[in-house]
């Protein structure tokens, strides 16, 4: 099998390639970009020396078109203007946020720029890998989930769909490592100015807000807003979403225990860390694991819900690929059985 | 003047070294340790040669009874068992969490051991400096506010005094370099998993719960229970509470910036940073300072706010020597004038 | 094939668990420790939960003669006991520095404590994977060599064996990241201190000279020194040796480029740099790769090399599992192809 | 006393700012930048709000003469072509490396840059402080020493002024904090790339190499060339420079051990922690201290030296003030008595 990654120079490209350079069933890699053509990316990355002899050519549509799969991991307008022309030729998997929210006029509320088609938008399924695998299966185009909002709605999945939780009081605080805001240089992620250092940012602004409310309220059938808060981890890769919300009356710490367990008994990347226990970010680095644990108050009848991931992995290229595992009828963990590198 | 260190040899005591050795009122000071009677702080802060000259002399009462003032950084228990014997020959300023809970059967479920006594509670002020300046003229013993409890407490006070907000919802998620842990050993703090890790411990169970709802609630003149949750960030210094909570019905954003500008119009220590706009924890680093941001969401009407401290100056020995400068009649800057280090 | 992993609890044996967890030919790993028999190794690492599944056993020699291969992971003393009782029954990697001077006094002198037998001292070969395939294919007892040889022996050797070099005047400054301290707790490596902070140790003292020095006498055929400084960084995985020499009369750059790449042509783990161009750290993060670089300056006619590798991969569990491939007659790179983790 | 700052937006103006903030005999600062005139410092770093109230003025000849002195600092070229047009009306402290290098040809060579006007070369004083006291206090023209150089030249002056050492043979091995690198966006110091890595850079090549040679030149009264390697530590701040160099027959470690103390005995800012005995970085941070320890190993012969300083104190901004209080006559220390920030 055959695929293409568009944008490969940037971070998320360059995971997918340390994941599928050993998927099992992947026999050949070409990349793209759109300002680096004829570069490799031996000279963009040194670690890939020896290892990946891969030369960058220019994104051109029939050439996209030879190609089993395409990724893209590329900026605003860039997918959603190529998969046009694409679709219906090869099968897009788009790591990046334009086909994500169905609704366009939420689209350029948040985004600041035109939507995609609706056409585009209806035929693209939103992939969060362990709740839609039926209709990832049967897609060709394949809108991967942003990295906060597969930490926070695999964290909030039982919960919501159960009803469980009072929806109008539902709190996102998460954390990140400077790997999610990618390779361009910026003042906030000089290594002078952020390394001892602990930042916040897009308060109540971040794009990544409609997308989990959007896939909550479907869940949840009904009206919500939810308060999602980012922050900047002085470290390289991981999400830690902490999450608060109400139990509604009548559940008790045995039913929600329940929720979890019937919810991810058979997804092979959700780790259940169980009531009272709660993972480290550090605890699923280089991997597609999603680690969850979570604590119900007594006091405040309320319950803390934390989800860790590595946002490269679950949170990017891993969850691109194990959809792609489903795409194309591969075995889910195809390519993605890595033990975490811990320390 | 003469003052005391009690338990010098952890990170709140040798910042307070650091800052009151530049303290234009101080003339000398001593230390004392439990366990290190004749050692010198230079063999255990090889950053002190050849300025910081002291011997660390054994915990006696007498002793104690001969300095202006005596500052306990020490375990659970150590700071009431000897106040008890000096109280009434020498002021007080206890930085551990002793004489913070007002309610002993409070402090017994939350520390698990014995309070102190009825009496020297009563006796102790709760010096919350930007609050209780006229408290903490007035007594002779004088308890410390915890760090965490600092950051949140000075970004909610405004807030909850007026009753602009709905205090059933109040979430405050803290996040803490590693120094907040102290200078035991321990796997939590081991570089190697320290550090490109964020951790979240103790969740529902922190000891300063019911310190930040004791004056929560002395200033709402209300019963309420609020959602607390500690985090550790890999960096060495440094504390950012987010704080979540419902915008009472009526409040305009204008009433709010009013609010914070009525009450730290005249602080010193307290910079706001207004609406929007957001401090960055190393932006305080080294100093006394507590920065405050917030920002309020039409979509959910909730306010969020965040308020940095460094966890060592204005989360523990700063705002000591704040207190100490209250206590006997200096300027309240005394000693704590200082820029950040930045970077 | 089934491997025994004895001090499976420190970070090398944590490190040979991800390794050989997905190498090709190993069916089965049983772990051992001496004192926490009966507790498994996710209680001891949460980051295996779901993953490995292995409950720790006392350490016995009938039993550890059931396998095909026993790694040693061990303290100082461990190995070479052990290693007496199993020799014969069963092929032993030992990753402890037991076993890797040949000349018991040299090993007492700096070890502190007694060496192994002068037997099993002889029978053990000394196993620098790239220049030591014909003997490691031969032996049943291996001796791994440590970290920071590894990265210094590789980064010398073309030019010792070539007399390209005066050995008289070798310097080897090499730093490491914490993980090569371990998993006991000390206050060197308390995050607190060791974060922002840059550290020397052990400056003439470490054990890991006389290892150098008698692999480079051994190439060179006479007496030599060198000068040796180990240092700890700020981060959890690396070693970069930076190592000086004069150039010997005569020696061309041409002639000394062609050393190293007819040294290195076929090694699938050495990855050259060439003239000029240095490799960092993270490039070979995760990965068995030792990266090499050097610049030969004009002005002084002095060498400067500089080698990094993974501590952990190369350092030990990766380079460990290169030679039981020779030991075994696996494919060289078995298990061991891995992209490193970048960023 | 009134000073400006040319160049303040950088790091080593910013802590200029923090340093000079609470110097007793300065009165007013004054800012100047070639590219931010009427911005306020507080546009450039939120951490001086309500503290520092500048704002950034044109570079002006006639307005820079009413000052009591001028510091510059700033990139290559800026310092010697100001300094022509107001040397003799005010003093100058370039912290640049403009007037550093005596011999205009070897600052070309180095610089790749045309260099300043011999009559400024000559008339410029090399201002290592503790060495050069006398020609400080006696110049309107200073030129601030670079920061590795300050680092190397104060651990190897005792030495090689006695031709306790030979110094055909001297390595200096520096390790940096990334804020040595500036404030300038580079993918060298973004922080996903330099978090948990360890960088070399500029092997053979680093501009600071003639400045070091230059002094130890002068000192030791003949010819030298040394080896310097600069390398990235992921910290902030601090300089290790290591050193090596072979001792001279006949030297005992009580006579080294008598140069060291003689040369640096009222020398306030230089710590001597003694034979085997080493500093870490973070041991000065935020001062203007070096420490210096050493230790002579007896199989080699060779002394190995190890000297630690703040890059942005020590190794800039804080070594300017010095400077500065001996040109003006104050006191060495005035300004610059602070405890190190620790941890």
């Amino acid at each position: 099998m055959k695929v293409a990654i568009v944008g490969a120079t940037g971070y998320g490209g360059v995971e997918l390639i340390r994941l599928l350079y050993h998927h099992p069933h992947i026999d050949e890699i070409s990349v793209f970009s759109s300002s680096q053509e004829g570069k490799s990316m031996v000279d963009n990355y040194s670690h890939f020396i020896e290892i990946v002899d891969l030369t960058l050519e220019k994104i051109d549509a029939e050439r996209l078109k030879t190609f089993d799969a395409v990724f893209f991991s590329t900026p605003p307008g860039v997918s959603s203007e190529w998969t046009e022309k694409i679709a219906g030729e090869t099968k897009v998997i788009d790591l990046s946020g334009d086909l994500r929210l169905k609704d366009g006029d939420v689209y350029e509320k948040w985004y600041g720029r035109e939507s995609a088609s609706e056409a585009l938008l209806t035929q693209a399924v939103y992939g969060l890998s362990e709740w839609h695998e039926e209709e990832i299966k049967h897609t060709s185009i394949l809108s991967n989930p942003g990295c906060y909002p597969t930490a926070a709605l695999l964290g909030l999945a039982p919960l919501v769909q159960a009803n469980a939780i009072d929806t109008n009081h539902i709190i996102i605080d998460a954390k990140s490592g400077t790997t999610g805001a990618g390779r361009s240089l910026s003042p906030i992620t000089h290594f002078s100015e952020m390394n001892d250092n602990f930042k916040i940012y897009k308060v109540n602004e971040h794009k990544h807000t409609p997308e989990i409310e959007q896939q909550l309220m479907a869940w949840g059938e009904k009206e919500l807003t939810i308060t999602f808060t980012p922050h900047l981890v002085p470290m390289t890769r991981g999400i830690m979403a902490t999450m608060y919300a109400p139990v509604q009356d009548g559940w008790t710490k045995e039913q929600i225990k329940a929720l979890y367990e019937k919810a991810y008994a058979h997804k092979p990347f959700v780790r259940l860390r169980g009531e009272g226990a709660f993972p480290f970010t550090k605890e699923v680095y280089g991997t597609n694991y999603c680690d969850i644990g979570w604590s119900i108050d007594d006091r405040t009848n309320r319950i803390t819900i934390v989800s860790v991931i590595d946002n490269l992995v679950k949170g990017a290229s891993g969850q691109a690929i194990q959809n792609m595992n489903f795409m194309f009828g591969f075995e889910e963990t195809a390519g993605l059985n890595m033990v975490p590198v811990y320390p």
